[in-house]
């Protein structure tokens, strides 16, 4: 097992893709404006543990506005040390030096490390696991501590999590002297399990089972829930309650309602359930690849597997995100997936798509099944990609399918709680690791199994060897693909290469291979054809535009363009006559659809934009003669369509969106008429 | 102008109708019922003022069980006075008695009249106007005083609450020595401007006005909203919430997050906002009717109406329901009217569209427009008469349009809040109200505005000579009414006949009139022809079965079937093959519909039952050969369906569900197609 925060190093991307070009203003652009955001919000000098002005305010409760600063700074540093390795700055490298020295020197001389808990509320630690992210933040600097070591090769960040990691853990257990407790943002799990991988530390990997397995215990802290014997701790009152919690006394919105293994479907905050789930697979991974026996792993595949149908079948909108509901920022009941703020919610933040992607590339590792590598490509270019202008200045925190008065297709410099941001940042900084996962198997053979397309190259060792595996494509454009195998005769590889399930049966490989299989949406290629053929090109088809239809059970009746990976979109800036976010605009499946090679100037990216006609539906007939005379309702059954003078619709990529000025109206599910 | 709680005495229902039967059967059967659970539950005899081992129960907050236990028995007398009127019952008056004997021994000695703060928190009145719905207890135990004042002739009560009155006008007012706070839960405000026309009581009349006038001021209370700094009194962090509170320190939730004045919209919990939206048109009216002057009265007809429009035409449901959002009891955004909890929500409280007809009759004296009358009668032979089944015994809270596994389409025999079983009550005992208004107008004339119909009649005084009006029908099921007019021939009068929306033109008069004028939906009926004609007969048609959608911006492709002012629903009683709550059940208007005369076995009444053919969508091509592969979506455009063996589709009123049996499955608005 490679976590793709590690894996990506050995791969390059090589020509100019979509993929690529994005990843390269994150690198020149992105990087730096965040630091300067960084900088100038205060954030930057946070671990010399001098006040800061902000930490006066107490307008918000319980999270005050620093809380997640200690994990702005950890994701920052996470995402350069990434950066650092094929695309080194002088200026990035010395800052990441200075950050961790400020981050060193603020840690306590038990191994503590908090900007709140130290300089704000020095006596309260660990006093709201609930809601004050303390393990969160401690989470994120593991993974930033990671990212270093592999990085700079020493041990400056690395010693002050591991000595942080002791100290929770004789805070944290199971035993009589510790508490029961488990954060309410998960986080830190996957990133103990991935400090456990690197460092051998058992401590990691039993703090990390630990929070996992007790999570949701009726009675694990004398006798009660630990969040409801920690607030009585607190003499809080069970009906004091952060926004985010729609009733008082539950606790379905950080997932320890009941413990995971008995949860029947997804619920709760999206990011949180995520990057707990994440933790799940990877739990299960050290034990499948040898690192930590696990007795009881196949319930918690089991459990991981339940929760992600119950999303993908129920929760997901069609762009990969999920989370219809905006206050508690995470999932709402089944089938309940509205596009707009206006038609009742819509939340699909980005941090939980890139969430998905984790999860998914997990499962993929317990799983060779073609239907976890669809979600996390869907995700990838659509709502992740979607939450980062093109210029890599702006950014999303929501991604509505449909704009509305109240909430326009619009992107921000920046948020107070700035999670999404620097989680993009990370993300393309480790994206390499996730085209691909390879490694030995079987007595002297190797694998490589692709699991996204791009032009990229991987190269690694098996048995002593280095083997090279190229990638070139247009892709998400076209779905030609060659590749060249880089070997030596005696390592005997296999590949096997993603057939996406928008292609159906539409793919070809050239030369044949009369022994490739096709199960499970990957085809393998067997040692017999690679020894023989070394170059090969697979073409994918499912490129022609298709008409995408939400499930019946979400009481849409609505169509949406799709091209490959490539869920569009419709926007005023194409389309100017639109007034009202597309909201009475009708397409039909038995319309032309055509294609529109186009460029973007400013950053010379090619996409491909799609035209078809459309009809405008009027609401004529429901202008009553006695106005409020029939309540939401009309007699007869039709709601008439007129042609207007303007009838041909434009569609971008989704991911495109909001990059060329326009009002911000844009929706993706057009209705079906 | 004349509240239908006092004009009710001039009507008498004359022959079997589907209103007399049921109104018989609450007074009959119902009365007795609730007055048993009054004595089973501890109720009855709260206001010996004992210690009630409920009172110990602490698991709610901020409202405890018993908290509305005042304004049950008050609901109970209210509605028991109107029955006594015509249905006398010797037990029914001697328990009148004996409960006004109760109450007024409970009032303390300075006026004061609450259950929970006299008995349970004795040193806390007034500290939580917000929630513990003291003044919305005051405010029926006014409405019981009085009708037992109109029906008893003396004052035992009626002394009480005004005394009562008093003492909260002392509290409460624009004064620097009163405190400038309105009831969390109006509902004193409508009944002090009965009391008000009553008694001629100014202060009554002023104490509402205020209560009106203050509600939602920000600045109110020592420069801060009343909410706000109440809740400060109790030092109380303004995230300790109820419940229905999704958003900490919002006030939209009992509609004072601004003075009504400024509302542009309906929001939060909608019996509230009803009851608030009363006594506003009350207000009016008093004015109007040269009671009480306001200056600034068309302001306040405005805002009613600009409320009541966005109401009706994006918050109501096509079966005169409100409230869409279970977590506040309330409203949602325009346009969200979800059928079933599985689909979102839909809450639609019976109290709600009893307070939707107080509104739209209150508006209805002020304009004379079918509009109100429209809803009026929507709301009545819809959600309220669901929301009792037809024996009497059990009710509806809430009247989803569709049912779930986790809402079947039930009722129940009692609610620890049971706010909605005695409102019933008190609606059909002063039903024969609602049908008509009348008086005297111009010099010598006389007028009747006939609003609903049934058999009834109304005699009423004008120019000291005796009127009477008599109607026949079969209403709601056919649209012949014959009237038959009684006066003298020196009083000329005007007989205005309201034409239901449904029915469009579809109307005829029987003599023909010349002189008769349509206009805003009622037909006016000139002296010139009523004193040729004592009788004569109207028929309305609209009675054939019509299809009604729901507008488009729901976002639902749905049909239901109506005839006349009655709603249909398909339940599982009739169409046993359903398993899913005619979830996949698609129907068309282009199928025919015909009509079954039924009669309901245990009350003898007639019904007309719908029947039609369906097709039963099935989902087949949503099963995917890689389950989880396609998130939330399907390549294609269509859903196919396919014929079943069970192709009919049996309708009933919605009115009359879950009165046979069956598993609870029901359906109003059906898939279209």
């Amino acid at each position: 097992m490679a976590y793709p925060q590690v894996s990506f190093r050995n791969t390059r991307f090589t020509n100019p893709s979509l993929l690529s070009i994005r990843r390269q203003t994150v690198s020149k652009v992105t990087l730096q404006t965040q630091l300067d955001l960084l900088k100038s919000t205060g954030r930057y000098d946070c671990f010399k543990l001098e006040w800061h002005p902000v930490y006066d305010d107490a307008s918000m409760w319980p999270v005050p506005k620093h809380l997640f600063w200690d994990s702005d700074i950890a994701k920052w540093i996470e995402g350069a040390c990434y950066f650092l390795v094929q695309e080194y700055d002088r200026d990035i490298d010395e800052t990441v030096q200075d950050l961790v020295s400020m981050v060193r020197s603020a840690q306590q001389g038990d191994g503590y490390l908090n900007v709140h808990y130290t300089v704000v509320e020095p006596h309260a630690r660990w006093s709201n696991l609930r809601d004050m992210h303390e393990l969160y933040n401690a989470g994120h600097m593991i993974e930033a501590a990671l990212a270093h070591h592999e990085y700079y090769k020493n041990k400056l960040l690395l010693d002050v999590v591991e000595r942080y990691v002791h100290l929770i853990w004789t805070v944290f257990g199971p035993g009589p002297e510790q508490r029961h407790g488990y954060p309410g943002h998960p986080e830190i799990e996957l990133a103990l399990f991935r400090l456990s991988k690197a460092t051998g530390s058992r401590e990691a990997y039993e703090l990390s089972r630990y929070f996992i397995e007790e999570r949701g215990n009726p009675k694990g802290q004398d006798g009660e829930h630990y969040y409801e014997w920690e607030r009585e701790q607190r003499s809080e009152s069970s009906w004091k309650r952060p926004d985010p919690y729609p009733v008082h006394g539950e606790h379905w919105y950080n997932q320890s309602h009941e413990p995971i293994l008995q949860q029947a479907s997804v619920e709760g905050h999206s990011v949180r359930a995520m990057y707990l789930l994440t933790a799940v697979a990877d739990m299960v991974c050290l034990d499948l690849q040898g690192h930590y026996k696990h007795e009881g792993k196949s319930q918690w595949i089991e459990a991981a597997n339940r929760l992600w149908d119950n999303m993908i079948d129920k929760k997901m909108y069609l762009t990969g995100g999920v989370g219809a509901i905006s206050q508690w920022e995470g999932f709402g009941r089944d089938y309940f997936l509205p596009q707009s703020q206006d038609d009742g919610g819509c939340y699909s933040e980005t941090c939980a798509s890139i969430a998905v992607m984790m999860f998914a590339e997990r499962l993929l590792q317990i799983d060779l099944d073609g239907r976890y590598a669809d979600v996390m490509e869907l995700s990838l270019y659509n709502t992740v990609m979607t939450a980062m202008s093109t210029e890599g200045k702006a950014f999303t925190y929501e991604n509505q399918l449909a704009s509305c008065e109240k909430a326009l297709s619009r992107r921000e410099k920046w948020f107070w709680c700035a999670c999404c941001p620097p989680n993009v940042t990370r993300l393309f900084g480790s994206l390499g690791g996730y085209l691909w996962t390879w490694g030995e198997e079987g007595g002297s053979g190797a694998f490589v199994n692709v699991h996204l397309y791009a032009s990229a190259q991987v190269e690694f060792k098996a048995h002593s060897s280095s083997i090279r595996l190229k990638q070139q494509s247009n892709w998400p454009w076209a779905g030609d693909v060659d590749l060249e195998l880089d070997a030596p005769a005696e390592v005997d590889v296999t590949i096997r290469l993603r057939i996406p399930g928008w292609a159906g049966q539409d793919w070809t490989l050239s030369p044949r291979c009369v022994d490739a299989q096709e199960a499970k949406g990957y085809l393998t290629l067997p040692p017999s054809y690679l020894s023989q053929h070394r170059g090969f090109r697979l073409s994918i088809g499912g490129f022609a535009p298709r008409f995408v239809a939400p499930h019946p059970y979400t009481n849409q009746r609505t169509l949406s363009l799709a091209r490959g990976p490539i869920v569009y979109c419709a926007e005023d800036v194409d389309n100017e006559w639109e007034r009202d976010h597309f909201r009475d605009v009708m397409i039909s499946p038995n319309a032309p659809v055509t294609e529109e090679s186009r460029v973007h100037q400013s950053t010379g990216e090619d996409y491909v934009a799609l035209n078809t006609q459309c009809r405008i539906r009027t609401l004529d007939d429901w202008r009553e003669k006695r106005p409020g005379a029939n309540p939401g309702a009309v007699i007869g059954a039709e709601v008439k369509t007129r042609p207007v003078s303007t009838n041909s619709l434009t569609f971008v990529p989704y991911y495109f969106r909001a990059n060329r000025g326009g009002r911000g109206h844009m929706r993706v599910g057009l209705l079906h008429g």
